[in-house]
């Protein structure tokens, strides 16, 4: 059955973006320190290069993922991944208004208006019975914050960055208790933790 | 040899206490949630029921514990923890003033004014081959900036807080890095990670 999941890097501290947006290259060395490829859609994005270990839990996950579902912060931070989305799927895009120029949807983006719930529905129609990720802390929090969350992966990063973006930003329902970790997978400098939301 | 170390339980979302104080019941689930007793030296503090796997990690890390460091807000908002600290060990106590009607030192005890390097130089002291732990996040703070720690202990709790305080702080020096984790072990409702200060 489709589940609703997210995902973050996240520093040692709760960090998954540190001041100003800096950070990054700590928090992704993990995306460039092994031998095992990620095929990237993107022309924008290299393709990964995990270690085997991380390769063996993110390869069917990526596989089993039907759509993305992300804010349009994102989708302008990295200039709509040069066309298209790293992994290969339609990226439902929630915006309060669609960017000039480009069409209500085609293969590469869905522009949604109406929320987060009618692009989270939008991107179940999408996957079939695959799964939707959500990306990135502020859809997170709005799903969850909605009960539309049934999953989130932390890949636990050891670097202490002192401030920055947390996980799910400020949660305006909280506290919100998990069932797990379900699974715990130990790549190189990361740790990858799944945990599903209480229901 | 002798290390600094310094523990704490957090968050998913990386906080060591919700908003004002809060949070401390889901945070310490798993101090009550498992039947093998910790002692407790403290009249005020319950001992510790834990699960048989976080025993097998904490237990040996109790033992090997000679000496705390803590800040005068632990210590206060403790109220001493009645008298002594659970873990049976001498417990430094950083402060700008001494309070009154105390000793300057005794077993329970050791007020320290002159800053966070001659706290642990006296825990150390104390200690003698056992380890040095240091709590909460604004001592480890200092102890981390000055270059002191040698290993971080995060007892990661899956639950989301959304706001409060965060595991170090506001670090002046960042990012930090870490080796690790060289220890994972999956209590219940508890995932104890170990890592090292990258030297």
């Amino acid at each position: 059955m489709s589940k609703v999941i997210t995902g973050a890097t996240m520093s040692l501290d709760g960090y998954i973006a540190g001041p100003e947006e800096s950070g990054f290259d700590l928090l992704f060395q993990w995306y460039g320190n092994g031998d095992v490829e990620l095929p990237s859609a993107s022309p924008d994005v290299p393709a990964p290069q995990i270690s085997a270990a991380s390769a063996e839990l993110i390869k069917p996950e990526w596989a089993n993922t039907g759509a993305l579902v992300v804010g349009r912060y994102l989708y302008d931070m990295t200039k709509a991944w040069g066309g298209r989305h790293p992994m290969n799927v339609t990226t439902v895009v929630l915006t309060h208004r669609r960017p000039d120029g480009r069409p209500a949807d085609d293969e590469n983006f869905v522009f949604v208006t109406e929320g987060i719930e009618a692009a989270v529905a939008k991107a179940k129609q999408l996957a079939g019975n695959k799964d939707v990720v959500v990306n990135g802390g502020q859809m997170a929090r709005q799903c969850l914050e909605v009960g539309l969350l049934d999953e989130v992966g932390v890949e636990l990063v050891p670097v202490v960055l002192g401030a920055g973006k947390t996980l799910f930003g400020e949660l305006s329902a909280t506290p919100v208790q998990f069932d797990g970790p379900v699974t715990v997978v130990h790549g190189t400098g990361v740790t990858h933790l799944r945990y599903r939301v209480k229901q």
